[in-house]
């Protein structure tokens, strides 16, 4: 069946039902259990300047979830990999936020049995969306008492659509004039925020929460290129008070790499401004964009 | 815009973008963060011989949800059961299965702020779906160490779709051969499994789950059922081992009422029979059908 679209692909484009369609098209039976059990795992891969930042990392995570969540879509990793292309190019875009999913799909009628679904696969591309823009210094975030779902619940390197901690933290925060969250876990050590990992810089040590959290590929980046720079780079437990009194703080996201932050509970970070690591590390973290070991070209 | 459709409503019918539509028609795009933020809310309401039980509790609990969840629809109570009715008179269903949502909808383009979206509102109705099927006895469940997500991370009274935890335990459970799952609290006390509550009998003591459990409208049924006639109703932590030594345990859900639990991780409850207080306050739940203070018939 061809479908006649009243839309074009410039707003982006999805791969769907193994039909590549305008993004205002690509739609979801309700009954799906991807959208009425959150039951389904995804990842999300950027596109910049026609290259697809280490998508074997993000095919990696994608596969392993699905495996976890006894999901099988029929598709080799090539397949996937050639999908999101097709769906690159039909948008047109240079620089995209591309965004591939697996939910479960439909149960057999009057079954509540996943057993009985057929797992579905779809990508979607977009305009790269920036959870800090390219005009903002950096981030103003508040640490919310609230406890991310935690890995006794659902593992989070499974990643997942279990966000509704996160949009609660969000409204605190606009509430007390932030911008984002940040979560904790279960000891009241941080966690993560609405789709970034936290890093705490302390003189020359780097640090990142070691438990409860995504890990993403952004954060991975950052820990390899921050060994690299000579940084002595842990995983570990960080007490809120340790990141107010931090030298640095950033966020890392596949939307929009290494982002500063510059306040924390409505105070400065450091002198306020972005800092010289945190700049350091971002820059080095574009330049790999270049490097044809971790660019997926896109012609 | 009229949709022309290839599909009857046979299988059910949809109240979504302001129309009625058939159930295969009723999609949602995928972009909406209802899909990927699992940020939405909803309810179940039953419909039995033509008659939608308890609709106020449903709605007193889907109005509550969204306004604790910052979501508006725009729409009266009375807007939402017309829909509702609308939903289930195109069906043709005398009993239904029906799901009132509340999906958070889109940001604007390149944001990721909540309150940038216009809620979204549907309803759907699909033939009655068990828990337990009628020609079953009963359940076989397992109990799982899986914590159910904690009130610390997301208050459970506001009906949501974050279920990865119940689906992986599903998975657990039919390893073991049983049909369904329990997930246990943070204290490793009885929580609630998928879509149901679950009580504990003890002699004359009636017992369920205090704590971070959906408070279930079959449930409450069941606790003012249980007290008028003469049980000892109580609200309480309950450890796995009371159940496993319990006289009767059965799970309560909109989708089948009470439903006996004749097995508890692979040994028999009880005789391994639905036990005779189950069996009455299964009577007195139907029975309350009829009562025009429960059902609101539609015609």
């Amino acid at each position: 069946m061809k479908i006649t679209s009243e839309f074009s692909m410039g707003k982006g484009a999805a791969y769907i039902n193994n039909q590549l369609v305008p993004i205002q098209d690509a739609k979801i039976s309700i009954l799906d259990w991807g959208f009425l059990r959150s039951d389904a795992t995804y990842d999300v891969i950027h596109l910049w300047k026609n290259k697809l930042f280490r998508v074997d990392d993000h095919l990696d995570r994608f596969f392993n979830g699905m495996q976890r969540l006894h999901m099988d879509i029929d598709m080799t990793r090539q397949q996937v990999k050639q999908a999101m292309i097709d769906c690159v190019k039909a948008s047109g875009l240079t620089d995209a936020y591309v965004e591939v999913i697996c939910p479960r799909g439909l149960p057999e009628p009057g079954s509540r049995d996943p057993r009985t679904c057929k797992n579905q696969f779809m990508v979607f591309a977009i305009p790269f969306v920036y959870l800090l823009k390219p005009e903002q210094k950096g981030l103003s975030v508040m640490i919310s008492d609230r406890v991310r779902i935690p890995p006794s619940s659902f593992d989070p390197t499974i990643k997942n659509y279990l966000w509704l901690d996160m949009v609660m933290g969000l409204y605190e925060a606009y509430d007390q004039n932030a911008e984002s969250v940040l979560l904790v876990d279960e000891q009241g050590n941080l966690c993560e925020g609405p789709g970034f990992n936290i890093f705490v810089l302390q003189g020359n040590q780097l640090m990142t929460p070691k438990r409860g959290v995504l890990e993403g590929i952004t954060r991975k980046t950052v820990l390899e290129l921050g060994r690299e720079v000579g940084l002595s780079v842990v995983e570990t437990d960080i007490q809120p008070a340790m990141a107010l009194c931090a030298d640095e703080v950033f966020a890392t996201s596949t939307a929009g790499g290494v982002m500063p932050v510059t306040a924390l509970n409505g105070e400065p970070v450091g002198a306020g401004e972005p800092g010289v690591v945190t700049q350091a590390l971002r820059q080095a973290y574009w330049a790999l964009h270049d490097d044809p070991r971790y660019g997926l070209v896109v012609e």
